[in-house]
């Protein structure tokens, strides 16, 4: 489970070479003799006596790249002078930008974009205010709100960092669904804030994405939002993954020739991922389900359960399975893992069912390594991008809002998430599935039309008005 | 002061002729016999029976329209099809979008922009906030935060229908200063509520452009939120509207060779933009000046004053005159109307000083008709853009945020305000300077960078970092 060299802990490292060719072609040997690779020279001045290099290489990490940097300048006649990082360089003054969708070239046409034309056009929403949804980018806009509490991996990071992710996230919005999304970051924390916040700044959005809000105070924050606003409001942490879960699960039972009813489920993690995955499971299905959480298994009249797990504890585990994660995972057909890493080895694999299915999602590193959870299992999928079967919000989540926005649709409902689930199973085609493929690239052409296209006709048969 | 055709009333007339020649020379008759104007005739598609045009016309307003219709479809031999709003169909969707700065064409640029490549980025600025200036979209964007409570002069129109105005100004700020704004409609017209939301939403954005928040509420949510946030606050609607006024105030006073410092002037309006022009006038260096609101003068003890009609009573007025406006303007060198529709004569006008200027901004009728005011007057300027010298917030607030944004200041100042009306003044060269052009056209090339370079400047003398 040793990590490769990325590109996201890519460097270009500007060079300068006394001698000849010779110093040239001891660059990539420098470079690999410290585990690095070089994935781009560049030169950009020749002349006799010195030549001037930019080589770019991909490194494991940060402590890396500084041993690749160091290992360059210990070449003999060889002078490291800039080192830019490539993914800094990329963030500089944000990701996203606002375009104008009018000329404003002259008086005649800022004369109808601003006033006095527009006054018309305000007046028209003043008499009928759907008509926002019209004439304006609430037709086309999702705010991205996070109170910048659970940040990837890095936890509470507040929301000035949180940004770059909320920004990626907009841009990802854009890419995907060609949908205008811009991020809120709040400089609170408290759920009645939250709440508050985001009822009273919706008028002017067609939906809201929740993002990285820590568990339980998310349950909460979007049980209310749903209750009070006329737009859809989906925490993509909780659904998104669950969604994606769901898909790609749907296309290993198809592999190894179950059926989501009859099957035993162990999951590992009971936060907001692991509720949302658990739910939108039993809504599709599934009734043989033991979850469990750092304590082990979650049963009925267990000491400290909050209302969460007690929702949990009440509508699964029927057997009233009271041990560890171990002993949940024994005879089971499915793992699901949105927990730690390294929580079980092959020989807990080896003791499933036949035909097992290991979803091992925590990152970076997984419940299991899944070099050897293939030993033992059927079908194995991560989080991680540099295995197969990557289970990836940005699978859903720009084609499931663009079906939301195409609809017009005043809510989100767990019909219109099965739906999501099954068109993107379905994605990848009867020839296509394996035990390697069993969920497409979020690069795989057409897929967020084919989600949203999905989204928007549960969301009619769910009552949205429509386009 | 009858109002002309114009494009904001454009509507676009697919017609059906029978006839030939004859036919379509009459069109234009028809239209001009009812006062219109044909801006564009476009054949679609011509045969030897029937012709098929587009006819483009310019009306006065919605009503004058559908008499251009009505004459349009009076002709013998034309049938009226499609009548097309060009306003309208120009705000379809909305007039600003999103636009990613990064590629994402494939997983490497996915792995910087986003996950992993982007947890860095965010742990970066969790070590240090300051680099969400340089790192995020924080660098660049203006929250432009209305409560729909006083939009354009249609007055409390709520949040969905103020939209149009919001993203217009989006639009502009684009347009004129490169900067990405996004509109923030709020559903609450509480200052507490205003404070505290623009409070919570403030870390992802560089500044707030508060707009169309109606008067008294407007002058606590800026000064509460200028106390708050570490962010640049400009309540557009006031100080945008002084620095134009000081700026055409100071070109108009070189054209009758006075000095702000001498002149008498007379003020109707102590509203939003009428108290902030008074406090700037004040800060440049006027000294004689009456305000008047719809009671007639403000004076010390004068029953019934609000905090802020009180601190012009101590402030302004030391003759401590007691009657009405037309009192007010006798013997004034100067009249500064943000008030009302015709509340001035030409005689009102003849009473003034020598060389007297009036600056009639009521929208969309002046305080005067401004071909009366010519009459008496050296100088006159109004709000709209079909007279010479129009007073228009587009000529400061993108300049004045872009500098703001370089300098990345962490307020606003009067000397900041007076630099920008200085800046704008002299976009006007003295050759060029005149009765009738004391402002130049939002058109004039340079001119927002020439504001933000002053308000850079200002900003870095009252301490903002800088870039």
């Amino acid at each position: 489970m040793a990590s490769l060299p990325s590109v996201s802990y890519s460097i270009t490292v500007r060079l300068e070479l006394d001698g000849g060719g010779g110093t040239v072609s001891s660059l990539t040997n420098a470079v690999e003799h410290v585990g690095g690779v070089i994935t781009a020279l560049d030169v950009t001045s020749a002349g006799h006596e010195k030549i001037r290099i930019d080589a770019t290489c991909a490194a494991r990490d940060t402590d890396h790249a500084q041993a690749i940097v160091d290992a360059l300048g210990a070449i003999e006649g060889v002078t490291v002078h800039k080192v830019s990082d490539r993914t800094f360089l990329m963030h500089l003054g944000g990701k996203i930008e606002i375009k104008s969708k009018v000329p404003l070239r002259n008086r005649d046409e800022l004369s109808m974009a601003y006033t006095p034309g527009v006054a018309r056009v305000s007046s028209a929403i003043a008499a009928n205010r759907e008509d926002a949804r019209r004439l304006t980018i609430k037709r086309n806009s999702v705010a991205v709100v996070t109170d910048g509490s659970a940040v990837l991996g890095l936890g509470n990071i507040g929301p000035e960092a949180s940004m770059p992710v909320m920004e990626g996230k907009a841009a990802l919005f854009k890419r995907f669904a060609d949908i205008d999304a811009w991020p809120i970051a709040l400089d609170t924390q408290d759920v009645d804030e939250i709440v508050r916040t985001v009822q009273v700044i919706a008028p002017g959005f067609g939906g809201i994405n929740l993002e990285d809000i820590s568990a339980p105070r998310c349950f909460e924050v979007e049980a209310r939002l749903r209750e009070l606003l006329d737009i859809p409001v989906f925490h993509d942490d909780q659904h998104g993954t669950a969604i994606v879960v769901l898909a790609a699960l749907r296309n290993a039972l198809r592999v190894v020739e179950k059926d989501l009813s009859e099957v035993r489920v162990a999951m590992s993690g009971a936060g907001a991922a692991g509720t949302a995955i658990l739910k939108l499971l039993m809504h599709a299905g599934a009734k043989d389900i033991v979850v469990c959480d750092v304590h082990g298994a979650v049963y009925k009249d267990r000491p400290d359960l909050d209302a969460n797990l007690s929702w949990i504890a009440e509508n699964t585990n029927q057997v009233g399975y009271r041990g560890d994660l171990k002993g949940a995972v024994r005879g089971a057909d499915v793992f699901i893992g949105v927990s730690a890493p390294n929580l079980l080895t092959g020989d807990d694999i080896a003791e499933m069912n036949d035909g097992s299915i290991i979803f091992a999602l925590a990152n970076p590193d997984p419940e299991i390594d899944p070099e050897i959870a293939h030993l033992h299992a059927s079908v194995v999928a991560t989080g991680r991008s540099d295995y197969p079967n990557q289970i990836n919000n940005v699978l859903v989540f720009p084609g499931f809002f663009r079906g939301l926005l195409d609809a017009q649709s005043h809510n989100v409902d767990s019909d219109m998430m099965v739906a999501a689930a099954e068109a993107l199973a379905d994605v990848v085609s009867d020839d296509e599935r394996g035990p390697h493929y069993i969920i497409p690239s979020v690069f795989h052409s057409g897929l967020s039309q084919r989600v949203a296209e999905a989204v928007r006709k549960a969301a009619t048969k769910s009552g949205a008005p429509g386009r």
